[in-house]
């Protein structure tokens, strides 16, 4: 189910901005119970997106309206919102009168077994790596030709994710998640000033660790800093917290820390849910 | 006129993961006399940057065929051919069976003054700067969201080019060119290991430069670098060869090289509108 400017349609005009240079912003959101987990979240984070790019916003409410009602119908699944600059010539300027689009489309539900969240999955090192770009980093933007990229380095079921490091050398982020550590007692993740998307799930357990009493440190950090690690989970909107357990050649048991941020994310989640956000 | 997977059309899936990720590349060609011109140049480019992306390349023949065809109609004109990894689900990772899309559409010839040729144009240098990404630089793919902004930073009419720094200072090209400079007789263009776009006019003026009996030099240089230089101009395939006559508050006159250059093209790309390339 695709719903474009309020309207169900399959198919956006090719001289959409969107498709002819990735002029645009998404957010990817889980469905449960046909409510928009963390919609406001997201909404403020798409907004935001659009300031630092100069892309008009759709109208909160009404992004709201569209997505609360598309998402109905969907027990369980995932809700994309892209938005883009619009129809607009040919050639990088942007036309006078931006007449933004709107894309809310509905995707089922990934079956990621329930053993990852549980047993923790296995993750790799790709060899593609994170270009560096402070003018877009954090942004959840339509440029994602390295993440296509990184994600085809593999295709056996034994790895659930890539792990992506910068030109630099420095763990930035998964192909499809933000990764956290745990190293005597203290949180850690990757600062996202020079690549990287600023998650959602991200700013939730920074959020809710600090909440716990306990904060976490934004660094930049090698392979090898985090292969000395005590604990280290992945996480994005879809997977929740996903701890590895195997990186590498490097074998962890799924630690304290992690354990009590999923516990305490699902609580959070609940509540979530039922409106209270 | 846009030409989809060869039937005329307006409209792509949104599901095609050119507008969910930028995941294609393009080709931006000069229509003259119902001919696109050096269209086996582009093909070969757009061929080359398949492979480095492993998208599979919709046969040359068919190509050169459909960008034949389309263009018959027009005089002069534009032909931009947009190929993508096609469609294929929610995620970064592609499907196992990827059906390319080819978009080929025909747009009108910009309106430039004969004089930013003959005369030359005002340039200035624009703050955003380009990522650092070895691993996507030189392709002209369609993660363009960098010269989106770069070009948004100036609306006047006065200033026809913006030239854009990488992250290190060091200049690389204009928003929708490349670019050149002559020092000392020596002509000199940004090495694009980095950053950039591989521009075929730009291959076509190193070719150029050297059947004249002098070689280009890529390099890396700075602002500094450039406004000491005794000529600057920037190129592409629809501009040709747009001389600097003013880059910030230094002024150039045109020089004997860019000129001569210019002149060879204009006979070159007589000779491959007849077909002889």
């Amino acid at each position: 189910m695709i719903l474009i400017n309020g309207e169900f349609k399959t198919h956006i005009e090719v001289s959409d901005r969107g498709f002819q240079y990735g002029d645009g912003l998404f957010e990817t959101i889980a469905i449960t119970n046909g409510q928009p987990a963390f919609l406001d979240r997201h909404l403020n984070r798409l907004q935001a997106g659009c300031n630092r790019l100069h892309i008009p916003f759709p109208n909160t409410k009404l992004l709201t309206f569209e997505a609360k009602n598309i998402c109905q119908k969907a027990d369980k699944g995932v809700l994309k919102i892209i938005v883009t600059r619009g129809s607009g010539g040919r050639g990088y300027r942007q036309p006078d009168n931006i007449k933004t689009n709107r894309v809310l489309s509905i995707h089922p539900f990934p079956d990621y077994p329930n053993a990852y969240k549980d047993q923790g999955i296995v993750a790799r090192f790709c060899d593609t790596r994170l270009g560096l770009n402070p003018g877009l980093a954090g942004l959840k933007h339509l440029n994602r030709l390295e993440q296509v990229i990184a994600r085809a380095e593999w295709n056996t079921t034994d790895i659930q994710e890539g792990i992506m490091l910068d030109i630099n050398g420095h763990v930035i982020e998964g192909t499809m998640s933000n990764i956290f550590y745990v190293k005597n007692d203290i949180l850690y993740t990757s600062s996202l000033s020079f690549s990287g998307v600023a998650g959602i799930m991200r700013g939730l357990i920074i959020a809710i660790s600090s909440k716990l009493g306990f904060s976490t440190t934004e660094h930049t950090f090698t392979q090898d800093d985090l292969l000395l690690a005590d604990e280290i989970f992945v996480c994005n909107s879809i997977i929740g917290i996903w701890p590895i357990k195997q990186i590498e050649k490097t074998h962890l048991s799924i630690g304290e820390r992690t354990q009590q941020l999923q516990n305490t994310l699902i609580n959070f989640q609940n509540e979530a849910y039922k409106g209270d956000l």
